[in-house]
């Protein structure tokens, strides 16, 4: 059994070759709320190693976070998606995502108890240095993300893909302490101007250490390829796809230093 | 002798422990002005192997961009520095950068022939293979590379260092044959959200391949080091000198495959 290596030391498909990911169920709650996440693991590797969250779109935990969080095993990474709806709340179509979205949305205390609740679970895992843990979030997550950062969270870092990034409280901008970067889509017809500006605002007064790339010709939800997420604002677009997962593998990179 | 390989294939540290970087002052011509220019390769490498073109500040080419021609180097890059403004040309003070910056940029058509010209040098290189060619640029350079990608020059990309993104002929974008990369400060003060909203539409309205990353709490001259740059609106910022850096490669990554 080899130790942990950083992916971006180690020689691109030494990795993968040996890895043994492991996957689990896990049960957890907030407050008398059971939720149900997926954590991912290469068991071929010994020893603590960076955990990463990874928080869901508006559909509830699906298989595209759960293939999400194997890829970051793969990088050596223990990977937890956190479940924000409750165990079974899984919705079936857009119209029942959006209203369960925007509920947590509107809540945002709620969403802060929701993520930090699986931020517990990663980090009270025996294989995660808990002083190396990042949350990654697309759509609905990636403004959970954030919302995480807001609450203060002693992480090293969070990563938003197509997220929103309103915020009801921009005051508690001045709570981050973690880095925070945003990977956005430059036709994402969903991110209003007003929610960049101020969002930029909030960055800036607060001297958060933060960054967003704009990735020309993406809209909404550029990582996901699943027909049933494109409509007339929202397609998947390979190249930014990639640019992206790179450029979180960069800053877990700098931040797991 | 080995073969160069992709940087990004490299055990870090490899390359740079064997590299034997040559450096050579190279005079050319453009019409009738005498330019000189500053190549850097790893003579330890053999074969042909991607061409980077380094374009110059306003204070023209200086030991900065020889030493970024140095680091391409040792990334395995042959890397030549334009000369824009003429051999001997080489301002001592802001007032006379700012005159000859301001000629160049009053006159796209001249600017496009003296990067045009260094770029021939790179291209007829016997080191380089003309199929994989990039230019990066600073400030006034950042300005020129993406002016350069805009006389429809056939490369693989441009990288835009805290660059002005201007244009007095927005139509032009419609020639842009290669990839863009822009690399900003957040806080960059001389950068007007004007032309910043004009370069997207340019952007979008031909359906370039381009990406924008902006950097916060950077100003402009972000890269720069030499006190000699830091004013009210300019500063070095070692963090966002770095990821951009990192970006960089990254991009020469995906564009020399």
């Amino acid at each position: 059994m080899k130790k942990f290596i950083p992916h971006f030391l180690a020689l691109a498909g030494a990795l993968s070759v040996q890895a043994k990911i492991v996957t689990q169920t896990v049960e957890y709650k907030q407050g008398d709320t059971t939720l149900e996440g997926y954590l991912a693991f290469d068991d071929a590797l010994s020893g603590k190693r960076p955990g990463v969250l990874v928080v869901h779109q508006w559909l509830g935990l699906t298989g595209y976070e759960k293939q999400r969080a194997e890829q970051l095993a793969q990088l050596g990474y223990v990977a937890f998606c956190a479940d924000i709806y409750g165990k079974g709340v899984r919705p079936k179509e857009t119209g029942e995502a959006g209203a369960l979205a925007g509920k947590y949305k509107s809540d945002r205390a709620l969403l802060r108890a929701r993520v930090t609740a699986g931020l517990d679970v990663l980090e009270k895992n025996e294989l995660v240095d808990p002083k190396h843990i990042a949350a990654i979030g697309y759509c609905f997550g990636g403004t959970t993300v954030i919302e995480l950062a807001r609450s203060g969270a002693d992480i090293a870092g969070v990563v938003s893909f197509h997220g929103g990034l309103d915020s009801p409280t921009p005051a508690d901008g001045k709570k981050i302490k973690c880095k925070v970067l945003v990977q956005a889509g430059a036709e994402d017809p969903f991110q209003k101007p007003e929610d960049l500006t101020a969002f930029e605002s909030e960055m800036r007064d607060n001297k958060v250490d933060w960054e967003i790339t704009f990735y020309g010709g993406a809209v909404h939800s550029f990582t996901q390829p699943d027909p049933g997420f494109i409509n007339s604002g929202a397609h998947y677009n390979e190249k930014a796809d990639q640019r992206s997962w790179r450029a979180m593998k960069d800053f877990f990179a700098e931040i797991f230093k």
